[in-house]
This record gives structure tokens, C-alpha cells and sequence, in this order.
């Protein structure tokens, strides 16, 4: 009775985050480096408000394109941190950024319309793309341009596959590449003189470990750009996230979340404004240098134990590991991994449906300790 | 560069309640009859457990089908309200009821195939199936089956237009009609025996005035039901809702909400556990007992202001207004009552899009007082 189109990959990312989470309740110590969500909570500040608002109000359906007072505060703190003039009524509240790639996907894509994304890239834009019976075109990309997409791709892109839409994620998941600002610049470009809207993915902004991050709107107004405040804001639970989108495309986005999702949790949305305080930067950026030092440790151990070919971040919360020397079936490995030494990696396979099985992907999300106890066990495993 | 499936229908409803929200806002009394929600907050038992749960965990994701415990105890209220079997294994958390008609939808229907929908009904349900390719017959109903599509509809459709999924909803939206037991059951019976997929919309379940109530998993396991904490729980902004499904429906939902939705909101869940509390329902049974005393004024006062034509609510938020009689466009009708009288409906249109233009859907989410102040402003205007 299941359709054709629901037999969409697992998310085995998510698996593995939920057979973590049972053997943790079953009192099974283990080290999570499969997560895509900081270990912390949300800012104080956000719990504080939280806590004052759950008897202000009812907490009923806020408009569907989310709480006004949210919209203006996203809109502000993008302006002042691109430079960039971005009206609050451009900004749409969603329900995670996953709300938001569902609303933006068919607000923009028709039934068979081709879309380009990077691979390895987040499994969820392929597996929602495909329900939604899109045409997928992988940019493939590897250590030659840095895990990431250039516009020389796009352009050498055969004239059948050219696409509706393009996807880019930047710090990337799961390499945590920064496209530079100037190679964003082509590919915006590219997307508007080719008729393709560059939906822009920047869910880890906030997280970058030196290099410069440009948003897709400093270089194009027809850009669809995303965020969230389930990473650098630490709330995933909390399921809030924003587009922020072409004036042609308000419209849409709201009548589609209006039947898709009626509005965003409210709770969240009315704590979730508090993130954006000063007293909340304080604390997400020492997250920030946090995720940096875990980066550090593994950037020193992976090698020792002849895993020294990766993706380097320059940001975000993942480290792409190169591991086709020890395995060809990285699902079937980081499900032994997780039973004989208690650490859980996320399998490559969701990421490049390709080159993955020899890959796995590994969260910035514990403390050094951790990171660098995972590796003595790695080693001690692999006999190295 | 918006999808040709963009161009849903906008969501009257929600439009008319970001209004009243702004008018508000601007100090402008408005009796608000249009909205889908209760007045009143989560109850006491829900609060006190969220502001305890604040500060306990990080709030990150819950499993992807949803929090264990809460899967636990909707399907333990479920059995023993219904005395069915409910196993928790097929009760999957949704955020909101939106989040599993999306996923239900997906899991259930290919592009291109056909749905039966009963008219007036449910729009979200018509402007999601369209953004999914999906192909709609429309059950009309009338006084003659008390505004709820039959097994004798289903049976007289033409073979062509024999449906992959039929989608019901008792207590009815807008009709507050129940769907009696007996029908259910020949409903069921008729979709089990001719491969289609029920889709029972039991968001309104636990506000019967009366009426006896079945759900779909009475009469069939193979049909899927869709509850929520939004009506009943009087939780709406919080986005927690659930499907129960066949054992063959739980993994490829399970898939399509983890690239969808990754999880529905945290703190609603663990908080939400408490709706299904004593303390809960006590508090929750007096707002029912409210609906249906506003219910008694609407039944009263209509018919002396000349709008004597109606859809009785057996149960539900909702009574569905015959208002032909004054108007032959409810859209542009209910704008000019909201700023001449302060008064809010729901335009018919968006429940019916062939009769719905003399109709108006009024909730029985106010005061009695309100209620009765309403009918007379109204009277006052259209002079009678």
C-alpha cells in the first residue's frame, strides 16, 4: 500500500542518532560523532524568555510566515552581518530549515524539473527532491575544489541537465568547505543569467573557523537563501528556521506553509528571539571555539592512525573522512564500530551515493576529550 | 521563477487570522469567529511539565518518529478511549497534524493518482494533494447525508475516478458533523475491499456534544488516522500531532519524516506527555462543555437574524453557514465584516470551491457572550 515515491533512502544519520540514543538510555556509554546537533542547549537567554512566556499567551498559531517581532529581528542581524539590506517581510519563519527546504522546493520546482546538487551533500535535499519527483544532477566534487561546487561545473553542464535550481552548502555538510565569497559570486551569477535559483544552504553560518562567509544575497536578490536556529543558535529541538527569499516568492512560500505547516511552534519562535542577543552571542561563540578544538584534536589524531585524508573544515560541525582503507561498506562498519567500541560515526553513504561507502562523516559536537578517546579507540580497533 | 505548483490557493482562513492578529495588535476589537483554535492556553498540567523540562536536557532532536514515552501514551489513550488495540510501534509523532497529512500523503499517494475528499471540507488537505501532483474527486455533500460523504458516494463513482486514498474527517471541518459509527464501517470496509487507502481526519476527536464517536481503527488496521494536540489538548502552537498506521506504513513514514522533518518540536512533545493526564481532561472537558454552549447560542440566535440554514455541529469547533441569502462572494463579505462590524469569519470558498461562496464557516472558540454579541452586530447589519 506504500506509494513508489515513499521508498526514499533511510536517513541513516538518524538511525544512528536514535540507536544512540537507545543505548544510552540503556546505560551504554557512547561517544556520538554521528550528530548533526550541537550537544549543548539553547542560550540562557532563550530559556529565560521561554520560561516567562509559556503563561504570557495562549501560545496558538502565530502568522503563517511566523511572528512578526522574529522576522525583524532574523531580517536586522542578517543586514548587519552581510551588509546587506534585507527586508524583514522577505524573511519567512519555517519549521527548521527542513520546513523550509519543503516550502522552497515546490514553491520553485515543478514535477520533473532538474536540480543540481553537490555530492557528497545533506541526504535530505535528495530525499525530499525525489519524493517531490525532481530530477537530480550531482556536481561531484572532491579535494580538488575543496569538497565544494564551482561555477566551471555548472557551466560545463550539458544542455539537458541544466537546472531549475541549484543547491549549495557552505560551510558544508558533511565536509565543512566554505565556498569563498568570490566563487559564490560566479555561481550566483551563473544561476541568474542560466534562469536557475541558487537556493543557498546556510544552516552552519555563524561557524566558521577563520575563513570568510558570504551570504548568496550580497551577490544576487533572486537568491533563496536558508537558515536555522538548530546549529551556531544551539535549538535544534526547538525546530525554527527562516528563508529569506525574493519578493516573487512570498507569496507562494506563504500559501504553501499555510497548508504545508499553518505556522511555526510558537514557543519557539517567541524564545527563539532572545538568540539573537548579546548575551547569547557570548556563549555561542565560545561553542564556536569549542567545535574548533575538537577539529584541532582531530586534526592531529586521525592521521596517526592512518586516516589522514579528509576534507579539512574551515567551519561548520563535520569532519568527511576518507576511510576506503579500512572498509567498502561504511554503514555496515560504523554499525560494528558503535556495538564493539561505543562510537558512533556517521555513515558515508548518506552523503554520495557514489564514493560514500568509503567515507564517513564525523561531528565537531563533543569535547576534545572525547575526540581524541575515539581515536585511541579507533586505533586500538584497527590494530594501528 | 515560482513552480506552476506553487500556485495554490491561499489559505483564507489563516489570512483572516494573521488580520484579526494585526488588528489586534493596532488596540481594534474584533470578535473572532474564524479561527481553527481554541482561545484558551495548553493545560496547567502541560505547562507545569515544559518549564520543568526546560532546563533538564538539551531539547535536541527526539527520535524522528517522535518521543518514545508520548508514542507510548497516545497509543494507550487510543486503545482505551476506542477499546482497539494500538500498538505504540505505529504511532508516529508528527509536527502537527500538517506534518502527517504531508508525510501520509507522500508514503500513500504517486504523483498523478487520484484522492476522493468530501466537499465542503478540509482545504489544506486539496492544496497540499495539488502541490503533490494528486488527483482530486470531490465528494459533494449536502443536507440529504448531514454534510458527510458515504459508502454509497464511493460506491457510485465511475471507474475512472476510483480513488487510491479517500480522506474523512468526523467531526467534520467546517461542518462539525459526525460521521455515525455504522457509515464509518461501511466506509472502511468499502476502501479495504477496493484498494484504497482511508485517511481518517480525527483531529476534532474528544469534542462530541452527544454523538457517539468511532475511529477508523475500529472497523479497519489498515486505514490511517490523524489526531493532534491542537484541538481537544487546546495546544495548537505547539505543533504536536501523530499518525497511527499499518505495520507496513511505519518505515517508509519513518524515512519521509526524517528528510522532511528530522523531528517534531521537543519541548511540545515532552511537555504534550501531560495533555493525556486526569488533571488534563478535566480541564479540557470544560472547554467542550463551552463549545457547546456557544454552539446553543449560534443554534438559537442564526435563525432569528434570517440565517436559519446550517450545518448542525455534533461535535467540533465549527459551524458551517448557509449565507446566500446576503451574499454571492463570502470572501469579499467577510472582509467587509471585519472592518465594519468587527467581526471575523471564515469564508466558505475556502472549504468548498463550488458552493462555498454563499457559505461561511464560524468557530465556537468564544464566549458565549461573544457569540451572541456577534449574531447581533450582524443582525443589526444586514438590518434584520
Amino acid at each position: 500500500m506504500a506509494s513508489q515515491r515513499s521508498q526514499v533512502q533511510p536517513f541513516r544519520v538518524m538511525q544512528m542518532l536514535d540507536r544512540v540514543q537507545r543505548r544510552r538510555r540503556a546505560g551504554r556509554d557512547t561517544i556520538m560523532l554521528c550528530a548533526g546537533q550541537p550537544a549543548t542547549g539553547a542560550p540562557s537567554a532563550v530559556l529565560d524568555l521561554a520560561e516567562r512566556e509559556l503563561r504570557a499567551s495562549p501560545l496558538g498559531y502565530t502568522e503563517v510566515v511566523g511572528d512578526r517581532e522574529l522576522r525583524e529581528i532574523v531580517a536586522g542581524w542578517h543586514s548587519s552581518t552581510y551588509g546587506v539590506t534585507t527586508p524583514a517581510d522577505n524573511v519567512i519563519i519555517t519549521t527548521g530549515s527542513s520546513g523550509g527546504f519543503v516550502a522552497a522546493f515546490l514553491a520553485v520546482l515543478d514535477h520533473g524539473d532538474t536540480v543540481a546538487l553537490s555530492c557528497p551533500g545533506y541526504p535530505a535535499y535528495r530525499n525530499i527532491l525525489e519524493a517531490f519527483g525532481a530530477r537530480i544532477v550531482d556536481l561531484v566534487c572532491d579535494d580538488s575544489t575543496r569538497f565544494q561546487p564551482t561555477a566551471a561545473m555548472l557551466e560545463a553542464l550539458p544542455a539537458a541537465d541544466k537546472p531549475r535550481a541549484v543547491i549549495i552548502t557552505s560551510p558544508g555538510n558533511p565536509t565543512g568547505t566554505i565556498i569563498d565569497p568570490s566563487e559564490l559570486e560566479r555561481i550566483a551569477r551563473w544561476c541568474d543569467a542560466n534562469g536557475a535559483v541558487l537556493i543557498s544552504d546556510e544552516d552552519y553560518h555563524g561557524m566558521s573557523f577563520g575563513r570568510e562567509l558570504a551570504t548568496a544575497r550580497q551577490f544576487s536578490d533572486r537568491a533563496v537563501t536558508v537558515g536555522t536556529l538548530s546549529k551556531y543558535f544551539s535549538m535544534t529541538g526547538w525546530r525554527v528556521g527562516w528563508l529569506i527569499v525574493p519578493d516573487e516568492l512570498v507569496t507562494p512560500i506563504e500559501n504553501l506553509q499555510a497548508s504545508l505547516a499553518l505556522s511555526p511552534p510558537a514557543i519557539s519562535q517567541v524564545a527563539g528571539r532572545a538568540a539573537f542577543s548579546e548575551a547569547a552571542k557570548a556563549e555561542l561563540d565560545g561553542y564556536v571555539a569549542d567545535y574548533r578544538r575538537v577539529r584541532d584534536v582531530l586534526l592531529e589524531e586521525l592521521p596517526k592512525i592512518g586516516l589522514g585524508h579528509f576534507a579539512e573544515p574551515d567551519g561548520g560541525l563535520y569532519l568527511w573522512l576518507d576511510v576506503s582503507s579500512v572498509t567498502d561498506d561504511s554503514e555496515a562498519w560504523c554499525g560494528k564500530l558503535v556495538e564493539e567500541i561505543g562510537v558512533a560515526f556517521a555513515p558515508g553513504i548518506d552523503f554520495d551515493p557514489v564514493h560514500g561507502n568509503g567515507w564517513v562523516r564525523l561531528s565537531l559536537c563533543v569535547s576534545p576529550s572525547d575526540a581524541r578517546e575515539a581515536c585511541r579507540r579507533l586505533g586500538e580497533y584497527l590494530g594501528r
